[in-house]
């Protein structure tokens, strides 16, 4: 089956937002299987949307708007797609109450007279309750056509399409869709896809995807079956393999579990504590730790110690070592980890120093050279980075090797 | 004159990644007074496309379709778009010469076959260097419509649409577009818009059009004129309303200088340093700051306290402090400023300490409590928010309001 988006709205065409949601939709059907040949964008205009929706449906089998069911006159969204299918808008009485109770619950005020205008809907449409908005989702089928209207904020749409939307589609389909996650660390994205590449080169159902992800490679499993029992017995033993090829380079097998996540997991489950020291980094790579809800469990403080004054007062690394190998080298790195530990009386610690740019590079120390010194419990392991990216992109990735050599240190660890 | 974006690529429609080019290509012309009604994405196939081309020349005055241009067989962007012009493909000699140059600037080896592809432009077209790849932007012109080809990587994109694509437009309209930017911090969006209603009222050329941004305001000046040197005697009695009405508020009125950009010069100009406390937005303020190319001139070192312990020993919050008021108090904030200035000999601190969420919140300190304290030499002042956001959104917005913080404390600061 083949489907195709409408993004619908101003500010999508003016270039105030960027379209995720096309992006998101386009990810999520095509791991349901579903064939995406067009997207497209359309303001708030009643006539250039009822073309943009006419067009849809002559080629494509389900068209899914998103936007525009709002409770303004601009938002026409549903009123145009009503008058497509040829269906009047009645008011729906549940739909009507939910929207009431969720004001009470969110705003704790009285609902605005245009947003009952949320409450009609069109004739014999499916309505899906919104859990986190005021506007329900709506499908639409007819002659074998359907048209899926989802509202346009991020946080009402995702959750709406998982719990949803995706079973929905994968009903109507003789063969359903599933899929399980490989995400692994510590290994380049041309090396991993050369160690599966003859289970690539051999696969029909399930089959393996990979994609790249900066310092990470998921690998991303799918079975189509009839039921989730059948595509469970066929990914299985695919996943097996990959764990026999990627040991524990695989960090998890969850979809929403990021790398620091399963770092701090792992420094729970190893009863262990963790304390960074950043220069060029300067913070970030504390922040994405501190991005896991409860991470303070196990991390409780840091250090940015930008100038060599810092890394010794703070980091107690000796004068003589930045002195003597400059304030970019293995032998910092090494003093950052170790003193980093020592100051928070944390069990595992990580430092690290580089050349982010654009300036500060000299021909010996040019810019991207980053050392990461990775400490846990009196064992110190030192790498040395070379990145080519700018600024940004080379803080970005010495966090994400920074993570990568701290997992594997504390994988190390039998405590 | 009416523009549209085909945005070419099997990877967007998979939702591989975001098409961030129809933002930016959209952003750029409807400031360059362009009218965007439509926006598409096709893949790489030779009928689709051409549909999607001759849909949108039937209905905009210029198209501009973006990616595609590769070496590969599966690269069809021009192809198509000649054959949709009835014209036949020649190789460029110039454009040769300059893949060869720069694959030897870049690769510092020889050129593939198949990169001569890129060589081989449609008759008639204009031919638009690219400086950074080897795919050369097209202009193709008849019958009052325009087609213009551009590479799909952004760093290849953005600097040929900046340096040729947008003067190429400008020059097609009888009176051009030229504006300016007013950046603004310490005020909310609603209350901007209400101190220029009359403006905005009152407008026809220029026009002002307010942007916001996490705990910022953007408002652009927009002129039409024949010429640049008239657009700025339009603009600039308008940025002297706005610089009488909104004063220092306004940070600053180049389109590339952030916030935090802005309070690094802010910093250098007064000579003085700062540091970080941060405890629920663990690095993230510093990360912030870092990110300014430059930034160790003013900040040495910074401080991730998430334990009491650490805001007691690295900052000196005092036990009593913590324990009668809680680690999520003004007055924990205040100390955690005034004590990160003296640990670190640092003339400014901020100190930030709440509860990001989702857990940890009480019904006397919900998710979304966040105090910022900012000391500027001797000086300390505490803010109390709350924010309404997830965990991701509560600390970015902290983040930004205590950057905000620090420059208007940093304002005060005479010297």
């Amino acid at each position: 089956m083949t489907v195709e988006f409408i993004s619908v709205g101003t500010e999508i065409l003016l270039g105030n937002i960027v379209n995720t949601n096309a992006a998101y939709l386009s990810e999520k059907c095509a791991l349901l299987g579903l064939s995406c040949f067009h997207q497209s964008v359309v303001g708030d205009n009643e006539e250039r949307m009822e073309d943009a929706i006419r067009l849809a449906l002559s080629r494509s089998d389900i068209v899914i708007l998103s936007g525009g069911l709002g409770p303004t006159k601009d938002d026409l969204t549903k009123e145009v797609t009503a008058k497509v299918f040829g269906r009047e808008l009645y008011e729906d009485a549940h739909t009507k109450e939910r929207i009431q109770e969720y004001f009470r619950r969110v705003h704790s005020n009285q609902v605005t007279a245009n947003n009952w205008k949320q409450a009609l809907v069109p004739e014999g449409a499916k309505v899906i309750d919104n859990h986190n908005g005021t506007a329900p989702g709506l499908i639409l089928e007819e002659n074998g056509k359907i048209a899926i209207l989802l509202p346009g904020p991020p946080n009402e749409i995702k959750p709406m399409f998982e719990r949803d939307i995706a079973p929905y589609l994968n009903r109507l389909q003789p063969e359903g869709i599933y899929s399980k996650m490989a995400k692994i660390c510590s290994i380049g994205e041309s090396k991993a896809e050369t160690m599966i590449a003859d289970l690539m080169d051999a696969q029909t159902n399930p089959t393996i995807a990979p994609y790249a992800k900066t310092g990470e490679v998921h690998l991303r499993v799918t079975a189509k079956a009839e039921n989730e029992e059948v595509a469970e017995r066929l990914i299985e033993p695919v996943m097996e393999e990959l764990f026999r090829r990627f040991g524990d380079k695989i960090y998890t097998t969850e979809e929403n579990v990021t790398l620091e996540e399963a770092i701090v997991h792992l420094l729970e489950e190893k009863k262990l504590t963790v304390t960074t020291a950043e220069s060029c980094t300067g913070g970030l790579l504390a922040g994405r730790i501190m991005n896991v809800p409860g991470a303070s469990g196990v991390y409780q403080e840091g250090y940015i110690t930008y100038s060599n004054e810092a890394k010794e007062h703070l980091l107690h690394v000796k004068h003589e070592t930045l002195k003597q190998y400059g304030a970019v080298s293995p032998q910092t790195a090494y003093e950052m980890a170790e003193g980093a530990a020592k100051a928070a009386g944390a069990d595992a610690a990580v430092g690290v120093t580089g050349i982010a740019g654009p300036g500060g590079g000299t021909k010996e120390k040019p810019v991207g050279l980053v050392y990461v010194g990775c400490y846990v419990k009196g064992c110190v392991r030192v790498e040395e980075f070379h990145f080519t990216g700018n600024r940004d992109k080379n803080r970005e990735y010495a966090v994400a090797r920074a993570l990568t050599l701290l997992r594997e240190e504390l994988l190390k660890y039998q405590g």
